[in-house]
């Protein structure tokens, strides 16, 4: 006990380099009985069995586990070590050989951090000013800006929910922030302006859940963001018997860069412009956002850019679904691709990313099982017929798309928003999901 | 989420023979990936290395692991585990096959309940009745007769301290009671009287550990009473300052068993007694205990005793240590041996455990730490002057054991309480230390 | 603080006299300032209006009053205080003087353990074993005879709820025990069987208030009883939405008493049986009560007993309602006397209070308040069609009770029971309501 | 129940005519019986006794009381009548008619707000954003602007404290902050820095409350002020046994109206410059504060002030004490005027109100109870031999003061700050000690 307390209060402090060094300890050392573990192989490859195969298992087994799990016993050491994986994950590419420490941290998280553990906790104003604080941090999708900003997202017609784990009582793992509203909600910018009124939530059919913040990088593929979402439903519907209908109003992060590939893949774009576009990509002149473009695309336009999204979100890529994480996430989950929305978030990052669309996910609980499992193993992405109708008369001939270059390029969308794309990823402790 | 409900579910009220197969089904199928796990083992023995052996532990990982986890996600899950497990130590030599699922869920034990997650709760009479009918129930070394009895070892001069599992609020895992008193206590009776007065705490200097117990058979083998004692040491000292001292008062349970042998094996007993000796031992005659037996032993017959206690306490068994479990577990620990007492238990247990004697075990914080690693490395045994003051005067020449036989034979010691030793082992529920 | 720590640690241990004194002390000075007193009193007189009335309050004020308020500031004084009041009330017919002191102790509580300031907790398993003693002494009614009965009380086909005061954290002011059913319960017996297994609440549609006690008797007078049950119906409802029906099975504790005079005082008894039962009375001799007695009572005996019993508790007594103690409580409380019966308990209590037989009160909420402002102005009671049919066909000619007479007297059930309401009354800390 | 739910949810909508009207209404309604009043203030006059003076006081009192009682029964009454009492004293002078509702509530409030009832819970950054809130807009002394500001003020080396009440259990009473520092604090600008890194508390051997905040005006009266400091005191040094001093770091509101009055009673003032005072007292320009017209002032000039501000706060007043609010609460508590600060606060208020000076009183454990006697009985004020030097050599002749005016005048001091003192009183929901 005295040692792990030693140890973890030493690594808290620990430089850089000297903690590099200690990584690469931990991962170089440690390892299973080599004599233990040849004649287990061996005997494996002799005889395949349940039995042989266990062997082998425990034979392989690292005391570097048990190491860790020793460390863990000091007061506050689970934070010191999701603390290490983060490190670990974010130089991984330049140390390879960390790869058996971060395994065994990977898999030891999977125990510790299984949803039977966590306990799902309400965020609004009575919740400690050291958990809101957090909250303000953490959040990924649609930055809080400051106390009054949050206070609106825990307004009356809204709730916040978050898992927490026994060992890290005052961090948030994950959250998720939802609106009550009659019908989906088509634009973000109506749910976070502050200062707006509260709706009556009696009259309530809807819940929006409109962001889904990670807040523990060293947690990353530890899933638990399909628990949360699903048990929020629960709740709420237990609340609130008057909502009938359960949706996201999401971003579609990958959309601008598809789009790009997209229009200069296609071979009509003539090479001097491909260059520009290219360049552009390259600069990193900061632009202010640009609503009035979007609200002056043309009908036709707007209407090929929304067929290009629906194109985006379902196309089945061979089984594997469509790129987009956002849309990996939701779909894994069993929601439905429900309705797309014009100059839904045209804030720098909405424009940057979607052109300023976005989307609704509807959870619908009878549906969640049969769609999870078609995605899961054939890609296949379950709609609704409004995604339906447009994919219908969606642009299968690629010269359609020449009205959208014009527009995008004309308008300077790429030019203003690409730096943001090529600028470094947000702060280390906000991942939105996935 | 909905699969793990029904599987959990559906596992509680089992009967047998399906639970079995439900078990053998487990424990023979979600093999890791044969052909991976095969190239794996190859390409480990081809260049044993860090990388390799990662790269082996991970591809010889069941998939059984990852669906208890899954299972564990339903509310209750934790539970039904610890019991499978239960159930399959129970039978496991019988069915050797079940090896796989045993160690697998050991192994998510050993994560699941590591230290950092268990939470040390004092058990007193503001507890709930829930709770303390557990203690009741779970108490394996000095049985509580009803609720009179646990009123008396809750008072205001006794403590009880328990770990606490998030996942199983309610039960339980590893309970310690202690009372406060001034020196060490000599004999358990006057402990457990109920309805003697309290003692006065502010007078208390020693903290006496008088009963330790296991609550989870499902959990054998994932220790967590080394950390109890130590914590609960921790947690005395900062309440009451006046505390000097902290030991237990130990059953011996091996003694009798050992001393039968060693005075069989002795070559002065005729081979007639042996013989009647070793059909005592089958006899399932129940006799009732017969303190006045013990009272009655001359003094030399008592100094022998004693030595020959001391004698099997410390016995370095060519450094594996003494073979006593509660001597075992103490020693381990880092306690040392500090006195042994006549008469100190003169229950029918007591009498046919060790003849009514008992120990101490002293826990001095300074020499913890090297106590523990000279028993762990070479089984020495740390004693006190005391002891080792009998030791130096006992029995070298094994002739001295004469009265001790002539004592035991005469008294009936070993016909009457021989039984309990070979019958069943207490109910499932109950685990003394260790 | 200083002095009211002091002086509510002396009080706790003064012996009875030095307490009689005291309380002499603090009755007889602490007197308001008698020249302000005057002068206000006069200036009343000389023109009453809602000024000068307030003036004469405020001088008529004792500072006796402030000085309890101090006290209170010492930790653990509240308790103090209450018990103080149960002393005096025990013997202020000796000592008339305390009068002043009660007074103000009594308005200080109606203050302070203001139903507002009370907090309902449900009783259950998970209740501190501390808080269950006292539950199982408390008991009043249908006394709870160690562990395993109040485990009954408890199971999942029972509630139990106490109001608690927050500066007598461990200390239930007053519960009620409820039993979950299906129909009004008929007997007391099958209630509170040990052992009986629970039944499925699924299928309960009636809750029976089968006890209530108040645990305080230096809280006497300071009611809150009707909020207590109103409040445990609005608890249960939205626990258990198919409970139809609430209402109570109550003792008669007083009908025995009238039976008797009302027995006596009809002229037709001759004098010599008078004298006999006015001896019976007088007798202390402890039978054990007879349930063979009841139940070979004849049919037209047991038809004129309940016909009495109907009467007994629809009395409306020139406006005052029923005498009967119980009666009163909850008819007062807005409920309506629904149904009497026979043989309902035939404990030694329950013949020596009402001949055996029980009553159920329907609180039925659509009438609760114009039932309690009849029964409050008027002293009319709400009965049923059922306890109206009884009433209908009632002993108008007194002749009529002769069968009972014999009945009664050829069963000895007075004899055998009336020592016990000679005798002392219930243990000072129980008192069933009111 | 139902109306007491109705009434108090119709008050708390009521607009103030009517509101003003139901004021009237309780106030001159609900009086006592006045036969039964006079006959008891007859019987008093004719021979006063404990026991008719009880029984004068039983029959004053009004009905009211019980009524109020039984208002305070539904969920959120105690704040509703808590905000009553508040618009009572708000416009008690034009409507005095209500002073009898005003009493019965403050004598009830007296009862329930008892210091026996209330909960002293820190604040810090674990409390909850609601209360946190409520923090920030109760303070009176500093104002907190905002959560950066909050922040600092629970760092680690701050401490708040609040008095709860059960019935309002999210609104704080009073709260106190202290700041742990190393010797008596001179200066409020540091304490309130925020981003001033915190001080190592290992180090503190001084608490400095430098705060106290009264949060519900309609408890006016109802004292809890000294508990709170006394209290707070035990927790800190519990908490802290390196803490040797309490001292508080407070405002001297009535200094500069009482150094006005003191200089214009002054006869050497000609009668010119005495209107030119009483002109500017008049104004309501606001001038912005000048901190280098004080740091400017020559070392005589600042002698002399602090002189004057020693007689102000010493002047015994013929046995009544100094005139300060904030040394009268203080030094009633057994405080000791410890030391007197020159620009301690330089902010406008701090200006205003006492030239920028600002005084430590000294909570001495072993001096309280005498200091607070000789305050009570005598209006003798409890002063450090550093205050004692000061008034030796003070201005006995008042010519000594000529310095002062010259300075003051120079430096427009009362033109800039009186208009503040002119002007409205901080917010309702504001007051600062007492």
């Amino acid at each position: 006990m005295a040692r792990a307390v030693a140890v973890t209060g030493l690594y808290r402090n620990l430089p850089k380099a000297a903690r590099d060094a200690f990584h690469d300890y931990l991962a170089l050392n440690f390892l299973p009985e080599s004599f233990r573990l040849k004649a287990a192989a061996e005997a494996y490859l002799a005889a395949p069995s349940a039995k042989t195969a266990n062997e082998l298992a425990v034979a392989s087994a690292s005391p570097r586990r048990e190491l860790i799990r020793r460390l863990n016993i000091a007061p506050g050491a689970t934070a010191v070590l999701v603390r290490m994986r983060e490190y670990l994950l974010k130089d991984m590419r330049q140390r390879p050989q960390w790869m058996p420490l971060e395994q065994d941290l990977r898999d030891l998280f999977a125990s510790w951090f299984n949803r039977g553990f966590l306990e799902l906790r309400r965020i609004d104003w009575n919740t400690s000013a050291a958990i809101l604080e957090k909250v303000i941090a953490y959040e990924a999708v649609h930055e809080i800006r400051g106390w009054d900003d949050l206070r609106r997202r825990l307004a009356v017609d809204r709730r916040c929910f978050a898992f927490f784990h026994p060992a890290l009582p005052e961090e948030p793992l994950i959250f998720v922030e939802v609106a009550l509203c009659r019908g989906l909600a088509s634009s973000i910018e109506p749910l976070l302006r502050v200062g707006s009124p509260s709706d009556d939530i009696g009259k309530a059919d809807t819940a929006i859940f409109y962001s889904i913040s990670n807040c523990q990088p060293g947690l990353r593929g530890i899933s638990f963001g399909n628990f949360l979402i699903k048990q929020v439903v629960e709740e709420l519907r237990a609340e609130l018997p008057g909502l009938k209908q359960f949706a996201t109003l999401s971003p579609v992060p990958g959309f601008r860069g598809w789009l790009t590939k997209y229009l200069v893949g296609d071979n009509i774009l003539p090479e001097k412009e491909r260059d520009a576009i290219r360049m552009a990509a390259d600069q990193a002149a900061l632009g202010t956002h640009n609503p009035p473009a979007i609200s002056l695309a043309d009908a036709a336009t707007k209407r090929v850019l929304l067929q290009l999204l629906a194109t985006y979100l379902t196309d089945p890529n061979d089984g594997a679904g469509p790129q987009d994480s956002v849309a990996r996430f939701h779909l894994g989950n069993g929601a439905r691709l429900e309705r797309l929305h014009w100059a839904a978030n045209c804030s720098h990052r909405g424009i940057a990313e979607s052109l300023g669309m976005m989307v609704n996910y509807l959870y619908e609980p009878s549906m969640i099982e049969s769609n999870h499992e078609k995605f899961e193993s054939l890609g296949k992405v379950a709609y609704s017929p409004d995604i339906a109708d447009l994919l219908k008369n969606g642009p299968r001939d690629r010269s359609v798309t020449a009205p959208v270059k014009r527009f995008v390029r004309s308008r300077g969308l790429f030019q203003q928003s690409l730096p943001i794309v090529a600028s470094a990823p947000p702060a280390n402790a906000k991942q939105a999901i996935p």
